[in-house]
């Protein structure tokens, strides 16, 4: 099996939407991706960090998926990183009313051994410079890098993240980060521009309007699944690029034809994601259902017009 | 051939955009419906009425591409429906400056003998009582009656729109308008109040962001193509509405899956509207292009998942 190594934020989170609210539950970009690619046949190893007080079981929850934890610092006396935040009622916009640092402001990843030959990495939404030690650690080129990124660091740690950009094949960025990050209003005109950045291949993600791969002159679309319901969008870019990644690794195949099976599996892990509040949804899944979701976007997208139709 | 009739407004534009502005130009949803669905093989008919000024060559325009305007009242003396509107920098919203409704306040829509057996209708955006009379006017019960309205009736003129809405198959709206008609903000249970309203389907259109078509439990998707710019949104959703009911009539299919082929090619008319001002991509458009950009809808939205890659 494929290796996938993902550096991530594993985190508390307290989150408010116009459907109720959580106390401090398991959060964290990291988590998410873990969760998402776990659905996938795939070895995985998460590079991040938590404090003393993070429970043993949200550690179990992640080795129970067959996600690796040596890389998972465990600071003695540390608290874990905490993020507090209460949605609109639209669900599209959100404050931030807490971030606490605490061990992460110190995290210096260490990639274990064993997957320092990994197939894949996906570089979760975190300080560029954490990102790049861990390229920069790698004993062998994977076949693909993959960073998500945030608004964030383009306000404040714009070179490194540029520096970062330049040493990736894939960057999946929304909507809105990806006008910053360009200048460019049109989503096709700033893809361009980001590719020439450095990555080959640019993911714009849009929530509930879905998400647009870019590569060369080529374009490919994939939806959100239309729900009765978002209940909680946290973890959703994030569970989107696991869905990704995990699927690119399972299939050993980095080929345009097959990045756009990849990003209806990252739509489809996300149309779960935000049903349930933090990674509840992620936790109770099966593959039965994610299997049947893909039928759904498979109805929801495919037609069949023949030259005979003309 | 089958036959297409549509009611929808003839008239004058004047649109200002980021990129530049226009004096008086042809413009009004028949107008950019009867256009669209000239791209289709079917007759069709348009029912509205102009004034004295109306330049013979806007006449022209149409039955150069067989739109059959029998139906077309010009009233003597009379001035032609004005719409001036402004759009703003991110082309999704727009004011409007100036509305003269001229002869089109006293309108009595009639329709010619032998569009009475027409196969499809489609009630453009226009007063319901405008609607309502061309459907009490029909000797044969059309295959498909199509309805396209606006928020401006459903504030001023309610309850004439629900009895429209009750005798339609299919309605076409926006997103922001089907939450205003249902009261639910969620565009799933939005489609599902409003087919209990009357029209077994609904399209929901999203601008930029696509199409949804709803069906008792079924849901299909059509995005809008990435365009490099798009120069002046007037008339894109007339455009869609056309090539919607364009396709119906020329197939003679009024099944769910032939509906989603037909909000492709809806999406596919509307993608060249918008690239010029008013209706001049859609006069200079040719049939070759249209094909084309049919592949480059296929290229952008299907996919080949098979099970084997489970």
């Amino acid at each position: 099996m494929n290796k996938l190594l993902i550096v991530g934020t594993v985190a508390f989170d307290a989150i408010e939407t116009p459907f109720g609210k959580t106390d401090k539950i398991l959060g964290g970009a990291g988590t998410y991706i873990g969760l998402s690619a776990s659905f996938f046949k795939l070895q995985q190893a998460i590079v991040s960090v938590v404090g003393e007080d993070f429970p043993q079981e949200y550690i179990d929850l992640l080795t129970d998926r067959n996600i690796d934890v040596t890389g998972l610092e465990v600071v003695k006396g540390g608290k874990t990183f905490f993020w507090s935040g209460r949605y609109h009622n639209d669900l599209n916009s959100r404050d931030t009313l807490d971030t606490q640092l605490n061990v992460l402001a110190d995290f210096k990843p260490v990639v274990p051994q064993h997957y320092k030959d990994a197939d894949v990495v996906l570089l979760g939404n975190l300080h560029p410079m954490v990102q790049i030690s861990v390229l920069d650690q790698m004993e062998k080129q994977p076949k693909l890098v993959v960073l998500d990124t945030m608004n964030f660091w383009m306000d404040c740690a714009l070179p490194e993240l540029l520096e970062v950009i330049k040493r990736v094949d894939v960057i999946t960025i929304n909507d809105e980060e990806a006008r910053q990050l360009s200048g460019e209003y049109s989503l096709v005109k700033a893809a361009a521009k980001i590719r020439t950045m450095g990555p080959e291949y640019v993911v714009i993600k849009k929530g509930e309007h879905g998400a647009l791969l870019f590569h060369d002159k080529e374009v490919f679309f994939a939806p959100a699944l239309p729900l009765e319901e978002v209940f909680d969008p946290t973890g959703a870019g994030d569970t989107f690029a696991g869905g990704f990644a995990g699927y690119i690794t399972q299939s050993e195949n980095i080929s345009f034809e097959n990045m756009k099976n990849a990003i209806i599996y990252g739509s489809n892990m996300a149309s779960f994601c935000v049903e349930k509040f933090g990674t509840e949804r992620m936790v109770d899944l099966t593959k039965e259902e994610v299997l049947d979701r893909l039928e759904q976007f498979k109805a929801l997208t495919q037609f069949d017009i023949s030259l005979g139709d003309e």
